[in-house]
């Protein structure tokens, strides 16, 4: 099944456009579930639990795993392959290389972890996404414009009167020859993003910075989502996973993320 | 040490502008290593050892690791432990992410694998950059033009009239107050490599597309190096290290290695 039908499917059932992030760091999650044999997993699994008919995908960042090498992958491998198979799995993996270096992240995601999605860097252009666009059912997150500060170091400078983001965009219409692109956009641009869904009215684009990073929701769902009050996946990571550091914790996030869910439906377009 | 004595010293005892990247491809290595318990590792172990006197540096590619999962960060664990501890290794994985994620990747690369380099993308601006610039003995080289052809979709548009990779080179230099950044210049580009270390005339420049990519040598050197005819760091992988796909890799990799050695060492500056 295409990444987007998938999306959409999940989308209703679980009338949902929020994204749970598992951005999960050994050191913030409760300290009683350092018994276990492997804690990470263990977090995550609870949290899944709790939150799976709120959401209509689940981002793990590559990087909290990694920390932990090889253990780290276990767990990883573990969380996605634990994942109700009607969800899509978005790795937040920021990638970018060269075409035969590019192939090789493409098959440790796509054939080997077995995700939906990935978010990919423009840097080194369309080389360096090509080698995971040849998987028609995947999607690939290019990042146009993030949350952080220094975004503007380059992505708001302009070429040719237009700015580098703006440049992002139309370049990623382009490669979406299979439509499987998208893009990311931090909520912390409201008005970047109404601009950039007029130039991708049909790509979906993946939303963080609306918790932690404190972007404003109700413009993010406004000009985020499509004409048809879909498409855009409205990410929060620490903002839900470490709402509480007690026993409690699955349902302090479920809590978090029910509430997140509902103020993002009350902003959906009908 | 900081990194940049330790390059100097290896540079100067091997005479050497050579690093050799260890883009380990289980499919393209000899068959009979197959048979080995970590098929990737013994065939880097034999490269290091043919090569060790040879080079200023190594530089692992980590996507070549991530596509065998667990068993790759293994295999990458044991051959950062194994290369000559006066040796740099450079860790190629063009990462870039917002603050809390960048220090992620900075634990897993500095402090789990203890590499003595990574390299970074720079398309998040500064905030991506600095968890990494907090290790004062470590190098951060950011990615400036590489040598893909796509590379002109973004890296040679013009903000302001002048290229965006040159904007980067500006940047990084702003950034290295701490003399630990680098850039990431392709052999494909030598007028623009020129240009850039005008720009930044005492950092050292990581040089990939010699190779199998087929920069042009002379002008690499020529325009790379720095006054002393030091700090370019010139990468060969696939060129080297596929050198025979039989029993005699391992001294096939040294002649090109050293042919290619000798070959740099011609254009530079005395």
């Amino acid at each position: 099944m295409k990444f987007i039908e998938k999306l959409k499917k999940i989308s209703q059932k679980n009338n949902s456009l929020l994204c749970v992030g598992l951005d999960t760091d050994i050191k913030k999650i409760p300290l009683f579930l350092h018994k276990e044999d492997d804690p990470v997993f263990s977090f995550n699994k609870k949290i899944i639990d709790s939150t799976s008919d709120l959401v209509c995908a689940y981002k793990p960042n590559i990087a909290f795993y990694e920390a932990l090498e090889e253990k780290g992958w276990e767990s990883l491998k573990k969380t996605t392959d634990y994942i109700p198979t009607d969800i899509p799995v978005i790795l937040d993996a920021k990638r970018g290389d060269i075409g035969n270096t590019a192939k090789m992240y493409a098959i440790a995601f796509f054939e080997k972890l077995k995700v939906d999605a990935v978010t990919l860097n423009p840097y080194l252009g369309e080389d360096a996404i090509n080698p995971f666009l040849e998987y028609d059912d995947k999607l690939s997150f290019i990042l146009c414009l993030t949350s952080n500060k220094s975004a503007d170091d380059f992505q708001l400078r302009k070429i040719d009167g237009k700015p580098l983001y703006q440049l992002v965009a139309e370049k990623v219409l382009e490669w979406n020859k299979k439509q499987n692109c998208g893009l990311v956009v931090g909520a912390t641009y409201p008005e970047q993003l109404k601009k950039i869904r007029e130039i991708v009215p049909n790509l979906p684009i993946l939303i963080p910075g609306v918790g932690a990073q404190e972007g404003d929701l109700e413009s993010t769902v406004k000009f985020g989502t499509d004409k048809d009050g879909n498409l855009a996946i409205i990410n929060s990571s620490r903002g839900i996973i470490y709402a509480s550091v007690n026993e409690d914790f699955a349902d302090a996030a479920r809590e978090k993320a029910k509430k997140l869910k509902d103020t993002i439906n009350l902003f959906r377009k009908k």
